[in-house]
């Protein structure tokens, strides 16, 4: 999960989202529309029993703030919680496994923020199960086919790649970038995303307001979506004052055809 | 305000309750359910441009958790926050004016936590003011007929106490015990109150795990109510696992009949 508002809980609720199911939480920064839903949600998790450990991505000064409420109400936590600092101003990858990798990198804003980037690893080409079976293809020759390569196998056959293997699904990816001012600092992170998360505070005829407050635009939105190479842009993080969110998206989508509204509930797949 | 639980916000919209008129909040303890709604509504009455001053009572600590908050989120509040601690154990009127008394006392929790009771001054007599005006009473003898006194004119008339006042509304109170376990340490704060809130997050059944945990029964908050003189009961803070109040309900009132369900939404008025 990425960023915890108040009430995020009772948006598990109400659209039946286990919070059980939910072993990563990275927050951005540390305005309260971000991670006030934060401590009641790893307090929930605690009453409910939880086991697994919980690893938690945020400012050093995060856990401060935790550690405080659970000493003031006198909690333990039943569950490991795991906290990864991000440290104000610096790119790491915060996370890597065998199929992902994870990068927090620095936005501008008023205070210390981060965006992330999820990178799915690139695939080897998929081996169909049936030409295992039937030319008995040890298991310690698998990575060769997925390279590409033709083998020969120990009893002499020719094995051709073309013939027993398929391209791999893409490496998917996406971008989220909270809250931010307009600059290209972060472009070379966000680079041919899939999706990309940007908000978009203010339409443009409030661009010096969006300026002073270290906020995007629509059209900010849209030109970090073109220069990055984005394939989709979700917006979102719009202000009160819009009630209608039309000309918000029509104005992202004059400059960025593929943006999309952010709405509560809605679910988006990344895809190619 | 007493207590700020996460979502007190989204509540306030839903029941059209405007966080302008709010002036005093009062925060018993710092287990989550009770307070973890406050730094957000603090920060949207600053968002929304508030100037009024707005009166904060709790435990000390909980200041030093809001001016973390605030000077992480880089926030300088546009109203003046006035904060009133109340020390762990500590009895003491934390409020008085003309009309109201506000006192706090130390309930038994298993973190530091206060109840608080509110009594309106007893009132004088009302004066009718068709005999002030036909009489020509002057300002200063209010206060003789508000005492009950019969009094003597300049004219020389003698103006009879019972023609020209009637008795005083009686003057009312109410008292909130948030969470407690079972004690008669805080009764003489409670004594003979109109209304009171008292938590009852076990039925009977559970009393041994209602001990540990420091809460009380249904019987608990029944025989607090007996015990004080209280006129009415409002139970509440219900375990979760109770879906069906009735039999809650019905637990309580076999001690004390003028017992109610404390439920989302409901309003008592606080009368005679």
């Amino acid at each position: 999960m990425i960023d915890c508002g108040e009430g995020t809980q009772m948006q598990f609720r109400r659209y039946k989202i286990r919070h059980s199911r939910i072993n990563h939480i990275f927050i951005s920064h540390l305005h309260g529309d971000h991670y006030l839903g934060l401590a009641g949600l790893l307090f929930t998790m605690h009453l409910f029993g939880r086991k697994a450990p919980l690893h938690l991505y945020g400012n050093p000064e995060l856990m401060v703030l935790l550690e405080m409420q659970f000493r003031l109400s006198d909690t333990v936590l039943l569950y490991p919680l795991i906290f990864h600092p991000l440290n104000p101003g610096e790119t790491s990858v915060i996370f890597e496994d065998t199929w992902l990798q994870i990068t927090a990198f620095p936005l501008m804003h008023r205070v210390p923020t981060h965006g992330f980037v999820f990178r799915e690893k690139t695939f080897g080409r998929r081996i169909f199960k049936a030409a295992i079976a039937s030319l008995s293809i040890p298991a310690d020759r698998y990575q060769e086919l997925r390279d590409g390569k033709d083998i020969v196998l120990e009893n002499g056959v020719l094995v051709k790649n073309s013939e027993v293997t398929t391209a791999p699904r893409k490496a998917l990816s996406f971008a989220y970038c909270s809250d931010t001012g307009y600059t290209d600092q972060y472009l070379k992170h966000i680079k041919g995303v899939d999706v990309l998360y940007h908000e978009a505070t203010f339409m443009v005829e409030k661009e010096a307001g969006a300026r002073e407050k270290m906020h995007s635009t629509t059209q900010d939105a849209a030109r970090i979506a073109l220069q990055s190479g984005a394939k989709r842009l979700i917006i979102g993080h719009y202000s009160a004052r819009y009630d209608d969110l039309e000309p918000v998206l029509a104005e992202t989508r004059a400059l960025f055809p593929e943006s999309y509204l952010a709405e509560e509930g809605l679910e988006f797949m990344v895809s190619e």
